[in-house]
């Protein structure tokens, strides 16, 4: 099962021609409750799934978090709503790629809530129970009758679908990508009182990367029963170390959205259980996972870099440092030469606004070699040093800002000719 | 005068192999009150023009903006204290390129202030008179004898030199370059009281821009008398419509200064006068001139961007929309390939981080094209129409937020192939 995976996405790795660095997930196991199918609607132009339609048990409970761009898009709008209708009450996902229904006023809104009546109907599931999403290019409307061509089709191959088919989760993690090389898609399976719990999640983006509050498209299933304060209280503790702790270009979607999904036919867990640490380091494993997979499979990237700052006041300040470095194109440039360019991660430190922040106290490590301390390049440090960590396509730039005790780790990639190439022909 | 100094750009262009977007200064003038000698002290590897030395008259008023990075370089730490201690009588500008003098700690600033002290007695000019500055490499100590070799072969050349030679702003114009592919010296003449008034200024920058306060290095000199509290008031009024509404790359410099200079020699000046507004204009224009010259010999630069944005409640908020979009590599490599992505526009507008903005009455167009209004894709707009605007050299983005009547222009350029290639390979 999972080598059959592994040759899949060698095979699409291969096809696609850009190699991301060194993603490699554990395997994946489907979740019981939830039934998946992956199709071709026709949305994109290179005739590959852009179509995936979950459908939930009826004990699911769904908590979610949105982009926060102003241009929030119509998918984004009604998704929210449908959520304040149902209370979490989510029997079905409607993901399209290839058009990102952004940019598009009322009457997107108006078809992305026509779509989801189609679904509810196709399925017999209440209306507004269908969550709505839409990945891809801004600014164009939906192409009504390929939308629900596809939702006709999807429902019908639904109504004879089975739980636990692992080729439905790898199928929907291809057909949720746009310019991903490669699907990402893990599990984690934990035992909890005896009995199994699985988590599964599936991520897509490799740029316009930086979440804020949520992220791109990602999408977490697990078949315990988990009320929704505990479901809602997991999503965000597990976001904010994942998906809303990675950068590829500062650029925030219009359409990012990350969802949880406790399909609830499993064990029931709440979070005054001692249990519930073990769910939640599981959890957190599949979103960090996920996060470092996008950044693994950033457009362009060739190195994966952490970014880890110490000694800060809060997370918030170590938060702000992190993105400044991960940010700042001529870090990135640097990165991607292999430049140990202390210099421009001095810049980066220095303009990220840190109140009163005391640059002589400020050490700055690539991996295991001290490059910068008490004010001056460190003692034994050499640019070949440096240059040799940064050879490698891990890296760890470690901060430390000696004036607290928070810490918080940042994740991003290099700046590359293939980043401004990937986005310079997006649409070509 | 005007021709040779058009031979001489053109010359070092073709060498550069590299083509600013429409780099084109009006000519230069040499200002009263101010003598300068450029010469290859050998900080630069290429052999290059890397020390220019400025001696004021003894009726000169300096004031200066500095950058806020809190890794400001040993330079501008004793500049500002040198401008302390002087209160704004500065005799001489000592500034060197090839060697930032940036991250270099206790030692850096022992150095900096025994140059100054050094080029002070060559010149019999007071201790603290002399402000230095420095451009290039960030991380190294500045090579001590190097640098007071050039003093003293410096002061040696100024000792015998004339005033009112252009040769020497041009010289000055180029010693100070780093990546700059061309010189950027400008002046403006204006007639104030029946006395000519001279504005000339310099510039170095093309990347690690994105001033905050201040910018890279720019010089610019004025034979009018103006006294401190003017001179610094009519700074902050140029920087703020000029250098400080530039990015190259949202990197902002360890060494960005901006010096204004009033010799003191000419027509006296101050700012109760209706003639004030006369000078201000001018200064304004050499301003804006320089901060725009930047951008066009940006790294990699292959279009000349404006984002110029509308009806916001204030200036503040009207230059946070513009940034947001001016420093997006998305949309960065949008207008590198002339493709009219207005997805990405929205999408750095609604990531701006503007309070309750409402996005549905938000415009936006590409030069006189109306591309987004109303919440939806214009009337008869089309990609065509877009891609029209984006396929010339010069750009103008426009967004209209209308809720209020401030405005603000920022000025920017693409992210090309070439921004990856200079800064992957700067030291190499």
């Amino acid at each position: 099962m999972s080598l059959w995976f592994w040759q899949e996405i060698q095979e699409l790795s291969r096809q696609a021609e850009l190699m991301p660095v060194n993603l490699n997930l554990p395997s994946a196991a489907p979740v019981r409750g939830a039934v998946l199918t992956t199709l071709v609607a026709g949305l994109k132009s290179s005739g590959t799934a852009d179509m995936v339609i979950a459908r939930l048990a009826e004990t699911a409970r769904t908590a979610a978090v949105f982009t926060q761009n102003a241009f929030a898009a119509a998918p984004v709008t009604v998704a929210k709503e449908q959520l304040l209708a149902n209370q979490g009450r989510v029997r079905a996902l409607l993901i399209n790629s290839g058009n990102a229904n952004a940019g598009t006023g009322q009457p997107g809104i108006t078809m992305a809530q026509g779509h989801c009546q189609a679904l509810a109907t196709a399925l017999s599931i209440p209306e507004n129970s269908v969550l709505p999403f839409s990945t891809g290019v801004i600014g164009q409307l939906l192409p009504d009758d390929i939308m629900r061509g596809g939702i006709e089709r999807g429902a019908q191959t639904l109504a004879s679908a089975s739980e636990l088919e692992l080729s439905q989760w790898v199928d929907a993690s291809r057909g949720i990508m746009t310019t991903d090389t490669q699907p990402k898609l893990t599990s984690q399976i934990v035992t909890i009182n005896g009995q199994t719990v699985t988590i599964t999640g599936m991520s897509k983006g490799a740029g316009m990367i930086q979440p804020n509050m949520a992220t791109m498209l990602s999408y977490i299933f697990t078949d315990a029963a988990i009320d929704d304060a505990d479901l809602e209280k997991a999503l965000h503790a597990a976001v904010d170390v994942s998906f809303n702790a990675i950068t590829v270009d500062s650029d925030t979607s219009t359409n990012d959205a990350c969802v949880l999904v406790a399909t609830g036919v499993g064990e029931a867990l709440n979070s005054s259980q001692p249990e519930w640490s073990v769910f939640m380091e599981a959890l957190n494993r599949v979103c960090r996972d996920l996060a470092q997979a996008i950044i693994r499979d950033a457009e362009g990237a060739t190195k994966f870099i952490t970014v880890k700052v110490t000694g800060g006041e809060s997370i918030a300040e170590c938060k702000l440092v992190g993105y400044s470095i991960a940010n700042s194109p001529l870090v990135k440039t640097a990165m991607f030469a292999s430049d140990a360019n202390v210099g421009r991660l001095l810049m980066a430190i220095g303009k990220a606004g840190v109140e009163s922040l005391d640059a002589s106290k400020v050490t700055v490590s690539l991996g295991d070699v001290v490059a910068f301390k008490e004010a001056g390049i460190a003692d034994g440090y050499t640019e070949a040093r440096g240059a040799a960590v940064l050879a490698e396509a891990e890296i760890d730039v470690i901060v430390d800002l000696a004036r607290g005790d928070a810490s918080a780790s940042i994740y991003t990639c290099d700046l590359s000719h293939d980043y401004v190439s990937i986005n310079a022909d997006y649409r070509s």
